[in-house]
C-alpha cells in the first residue's frame, strides 16, 4: 500500500485537491490537517503552503515534499525542516497567468488614469487626461522566472517596452534584460512601473529599500507580486510621500495577514489585496504533482525540485 | 502648389498632426480651426473629428476627407457631407491597442473583483474572494474589424475564452464566431463579459436593448468602448438595477460629454470615462494618412476608404 498523501493548508479544506488527484492517481490515503491526519508515520507525501513550524519534521518517513505556491520561502523560514527530504515546487500555468493578469490591471490602471477618471465620474466632470503612449511607459519586471518572463512577454505584446532583472544573465526574445548589482542600477533607472516576482532569498530580502525607489525615475509606480519581505516599508511609505512614487500596489506584506493599524491600508496612493495575485489552481498545478508523485514511487528522478541553498 | 490641408477638431490644438505630416510630406499648407482655415477654397484635404454640420460642404475643392478616428459616423450624421468626396479613415495601430487596453483593464477588473478587495481595504479587512478560473470567464467580442479582432485575440492570449460576433460570417484562429441576427443571440448567451466595438450604423443603433441584454447570462458584465447609440439607455439601467447585470464600464454615450443629470455618473455599478478608450496617436496614426494624401497627389487609389452605405 502507498503511503498517504497529506495536504497541509489552512487556505481552503482540500477538496479540489484530493479530486484531481485521484483523477490522476486512483484510489488514495489522503488526509488534511483539517479532518485529522491520523498516525503520522504513514505520511509520505506532504503538499504543503505555510505549514507550522517543526510539523513536517515530525512525519518520520515523509518522502517528499510539494510546495503548494511557486515560491518555497514559506518552507524553508521552518528552520526544522526536515534535511534530505527532497523539495519540489508546483508549477501553475493557471497561477503564473493570474500572475500577469495581476501586474497588467495595475499597470493599466496606473497608465490609463483610471483613479483621476473615477474622481471626475465622482465630480460628474467630463475630462480626458493627457494621453501618454504606450512606447514612453517602460515596464520592468523583477525576476525573470517562469511568472517574470510570462508577466514581461505579456506586457511587451501590449506594446510597451518591458525589461527584465535577474541574479544571473538571461536572454529573452523582446525583452530587454539586467541582471546582477550594476544592472539592478540601470535597470530601476529606465523603469516606469516596477513588477517585483522575485522570490525571497537571503539575497532579495530587504532589496527594496529607499536607495532603490531612489534610483526609479520620478512618478514610477511600483506593483508587488512577490513577497512583503523584499520591501523596506518605511522607505516605500518615505518614497510615495515625497511624490518621488506615484503610486503602489501590494499584494504581499512583511506580516500577513496585514495587521490592522498598518499605514498601507489608508494610504492614499496605495491599493492594497490579500495575497491572491496568483492562487494555486489545482485544475492547471496537480499534473506535475501527479507527475512527481508516480516519479516517487517508481524510484524516478522528480521534477520542479527546489535547491534549499538558492531559494528557488 | 499642392492644395491645404485643414485640422478639423476641438480636442487638440493640432500641432502633433503637423510635425507628423511636415516630416512626411515635407512643407505643407496646414491650417486648424483654433487658428482661422483662411480662404476654404484652399483646402485639398480635411483631417476631420466631430466637424461642425455643414462645415464640410463648404470647401468647395475637397478632394479628401479623413476621419481622425476609425468610426466614421461622426462624419455620416452631417447630412450636407459633400457627396463624391472619398471618405477616408485612420487605421492607428497605436489607437487599436490602447482600445484592447481599455477592454483588458475593465474585464480584469470585473474578473479578479478589484471593486470587492477596494471595499476590503476600506474596512480594513483582509478577505480574499472565491477565485475564478478564467477557463469559466467567457469574453464576447462585438465587432471584429481591426479593433475587435486585436481585443478578441488578446483576451485569447490571456487564457479567457474568446468569442466574437460580426454581421458577416468571419473565421479567426482561436476565437469562436458568430454572425448574423441568430448568431447574436448564441453569442450573448454564452457571453460573461461583453465588449462593444462595433460602428454606428443604421442596423447596429440600438441593438443592445432589454432583449439583448436579457440575453447575457446572469451576473455578466459589460464594456461599451464603441458608440453609445448602440445601446437603450434605459434597458441597461433596468438590467442592472435588476441585478441581471454585474456592471457596465462605459466610454461612449448617448450625449457626449454626458450630460451633469445622467444616471450613470452616480449609479453605483458603472464606470463613466470620458470617450478616451482609445485616442487617436498623430504617431501611429499619421504614416497611412501620409500615405494617402501621396496618393491623391499623384492620382492613385486611396486606401482605407469608407463606404458610407455600410458605415464603414
Amino acid at each position: 500500500m502507498a503511503g498517504a498523501i497529506a495536504y497541509i493548508s489552512r487556505d481552503t479544506d482540500g477538496v479540489a485537491w484530493r479530486k484531481q488527484l485521484e483523477a490522476g492517481l486512483g484510489q488514495i490515503d489522503y488526509r488534511t490537517i483539517a479532518d485529522g491526519l491520523g498516525n503520522t508515520d504513514e505520511i509520505e507525501v506532504a503538499l504543503a503552503w505555510k505549514p507550522k513550524p517543526g510539523l513536517l519534521a515530525t512525519f518520520k518517513n515523509m518522502k517528499m515534499i510539494v510546495s503548494l505556491g511557486m515560491g518555497v520561502d514559506h518552507l524553508l523560514a521552518d528552520d526544522k525542516l526536515p534535511e534530505g527530504v527532497p523539495i519540489t515546487r508546483i508549477m501553475d500555468d493557471g497561477l503564473v497567468g493570474q500572475m500577469s493578469e495581476y501586474a497588467i490591471y495595475w499597470a493599466l490602471r496606473h497608465h490609463r488614469d483610471i483613479d483621476k477618471y473615477a474622481a471626475s465620474q465622482r465630480a460628474k466632470a467630463w475630462k480626458p487626461e493627457e494621453f501618454v503612449d504606450s512606447i514612453h511607459r517602460r515596464i520592468g519586471v523583477m525576476g525573470l522566472g517562469t511568472i517574470g518572463q510570462d508577466t514581461a512577454k505579456k506586457f511587451a505584446a501590449l506594446g510597451f517596452p518591458a525589461a527584465g532583472w535577474s541574479r544571473t544573465a538571461k536572454t529573452i526574445a523582446g525583452i530587454e534584460t539586467f541582471h546582477g548589482a550594476d544592472g539592478f542600477r540601470k535597470f530601476l533607472a529606465r523603469t516606469d512601473i516596477l513588477v517585483d516576482v522575485l522570490p525571497l532569498t537571503r539575497d532579495t530580502k530587504g532589496l527594496l529599500n529607499a536607495q532603490a525607489f531612489a534610483t526609479l525615475p520620478k512618478g514610477a509606480y511600483f506593483i508587488n507580486m512577490a513577497r512583503g519581505g523584499h520591501v523596506v516599508d518605511a522607505d516605500l511609505l518615505t518614497a510615495l510621500d515625497s511624490g518621488h512614487l506615484s503610486g503602489a500596489a501590494l499584494d504581499v506584506f512583511n506580516t500577513e495577514p496585514l495587521p490592522a493599524d498598518h499605514p498601507y491600508w489608508t494610504h492614499p496612493k496605495v491599493h492594497v489585496t490579500p495575497h491572491i495575485a496568483g492562487a494555486t489552481n489545482p485544475r492547471t498545478a496537480s499534473s506535475s504533482v501527479i507527475e512527481n508523485i508516480k516519479r516517487l514511487r517508481a524510484g524516478q528522478p522528480l521534477i520542479n525540485r527546489v535547491d534549499p541553498k538558492t531559494g528557488y
